[in-house]
């Protein structure tokens, strides 16, 4: 089971440094985790997530579950071995998978029938089975099976999901048996502030070492994200941490951080990384611009990354045109160290009574002509 | 300009041990030098090259005058640090290219009007515009501007780009200036011993810094090869670095050791590694086959490269089926692993007067049904 230290409170903001004490070792927060969805960290190794300061990664239930099967990742000794990380990991329960990547879902109260968007098998996914996986998995953090609706969404069906996600909650709790792994609850409601209020307030009683925020990011304006993370900062414990997924914009992840969120997750800096879209202090830039072509430059002067360390945009930029693996590579690493760096600045603001100021001075360098996602 | 020292020759073969000293270090041969052919070895980064033992790279002059341009690289100082890489490099002259990626070839004694296989523009490469290509890239080791010729050749075609290969390198001497770089002659002859006899006859005239013999490992019989390098093992000056082009599959190269090539390269090693092709002591495997979903041991327990000691062959296997980077990232690591330490133990065996020992060893050992190449 985790344990979880709060350190310091912004008297400014909601925002809180914390750490969370884990099987596999501590976790200074707010933390930005990178995503490893197969069990990977898209072009990334373990060793240089490590050089990137990266304390946490995430991996997916849904597509380990299909391939290459929980039962090959229990074989190998967990998720930790299989996958050569020897930090925490937090598994999410596959229930955001889906509902929004597999194809003929049938839901019911029991669980969810659907078909793998590998192959086409049918499988049926309960609340026990998901926490079932996630213990083969061997996960230091595990996640509530939940049901995750689109954005928008009516009153009427999203509260349907939140009772839904109440009741699997339950029996994940209940069917959720190893010791050295923590269950969080999730807390649903589409962008219904009493909704959110309600799931928070029985997920509570359920007493749990952790909540996420699921159902956000996932196309609604990004007032009603920041109206729902208000409404909870207030209702959910102050001593457990808080976990927004699906959200990595620089942007974004300040105004969580200020908002009192603790955890975050996103694909947005590995998946723009490959695109060849970086991230700097001053905003984003796609290295693929003819504008880079002769530019020797380093991505960002200011940044300590391999990347930058070593190469220009014109190489990077070469790269990319050229298909080439260590495009990749190169950007991928620089966005990961871009992102944990910014939750790791923000930390220490937040230590030191000026997290306000710090989260100012970001915004108004921070021009991005590409809009917030 | 480089300097060559033998250090031991083998008394039962025609195997030799050598250091070549160039502007960016030393060079302990025989080397197999791994192929970056647009300025980056696919899917490694240069810190892991130099992990490996890497002692010296190939670039491609034909890519790099067409993307990002012979220009681009000469302002961002010249390839070594347009790429991040510190230690030699050697680059072909784009012959081999133009006769096998371009298309509309017009060949002339003056030189090759192509049209590039990237947009179609035409390009006329003579032997002066190669070196000058090769003297603006800035390679520690550049290459005579050739006429390779296809498998099978009849003897009047070979003979007539002998001539021209012999003709083209005396231009190429000429134009060349850079004394910071050493120009290869490169022998041509197809499959005819008289011709190779006589191509290296003619170059040796001009008392090349080195001499590569091309036009092999191009579909022709094992047999042939061997016969056109005991051939030109006795023709070509002792004093002088022999380097084998194209040439990557173990057993052939401990056979080009045995008849005195001090250089290889091939795109072998990497391009298996992409397709999950890896090799091991006891012969070529594919981490693919089913057989290795639930195998756990590392690709060779013997191999302490980075994949070794990290990975099993499941989990590879798993990277590979989902299509992962990290996949060809790990068996590309393996692999160019493999050959340079398989060079590196040839060189010792060579000094300590083993070698013949070493390579029966070796080829009793490894068991490859997938033929020899
Ligand atoms: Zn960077
Ligand atoms: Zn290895």
């Amino acid at each position: 089971m985790l344990k979880f230290k709060l350190e310091a409170t912004c008297n400014k903001t909601k925002a809180r440094a914390g750490v969370i004490e884990t099987p596999h070792g501590k976790i200074e927060t707010p933390v930005f985790m990178p995503v490893g969805t197969r069990a990977t960290v898209k072009a990334m190794a373990p060793f240089e997530l490590k050089a990137i300061g990266a304390q946490i990664i995430l991996s997916n239930t849904y597509h380990l579950y299909l391939r290459p099967g929980a039962d090959v990742v229990a074989e190998a000794g967990g998720l930790h071995n299989f996958m050569g990380w020897d930090r925490p990991i937090l598994t999410d329960s596959g229930g955001f998978q889906v509902f929004s990547l597999s194809t003929l879902r049938e839901i019911t109260d029991d669980g969810v029938l659907f078909q793998s968007h590998l192959d086409g098998t049918r499988h049926f996914m309960t609340p026990e089975k998901a926490t079932l996986v996630q213990e083969q998995l061997g996960s230091d953090i595990a996640m509530c099976f939940d049901e995750c609706v689109p954005y928008p969404c009516s009153p009427e069906n999203s509260y349907k999901a939140v009772e839904r996600t109440i009741a699997w909650a339950e029996r994940c709790k209940k069917a959720h048996k190893r010791s050295d792994q923590s269950l969080f609850g999730i807390v649903q409601g589409s962008v219904y502030p009493e909704q959110r209020i309600y799931c928070a307030s029985e997920l509570k009683k359920m007493d749990f070492p952790g909540y996420a925020i699921g159902g956000l990011s996932v196309g609604e304006p990004h007032e009603k994200m920041y109206q729902m993370l208000d409404v909870l900062s207030e209702e959910l414990p102050h001593e457990k941490p808080r976990y927004l997924m699906g959200v990595g914009y620089p942007l974004n992840l300040l105004e969580g951080v200020a908002r009192g969120v603790d955890m975050f997750d996103c694909v947005l800096p590995t998946r723009n990384g490959r695109n060849g879209t970086v991230f700097t202090y001053s905003g984003r830039i796609n290295l693929k611009n003819k504008a880079y072509e002769r530019d020797f430059s380093p991505i960002d002067p200011n940044c300590n990354c391999y990347a930058c360390r070593n190469f220009s945009k014109a190489y990077i930029r070469h790269l990319y045109r050229s298909g080439e693996i260590l495009a990749s590579r190169l950007c991928t690493w620089h966005n990961l160290h871009f992102l944990v760096d910014l939750m790791s600045k923000a930390r220490i603001a937040i230590l030191e009574g000026s997290f306000e100021d710090f989260k100012r001075r970001f915004e108004d360098n921070f021009n991005d002509e590409g809009g917030r996602r």
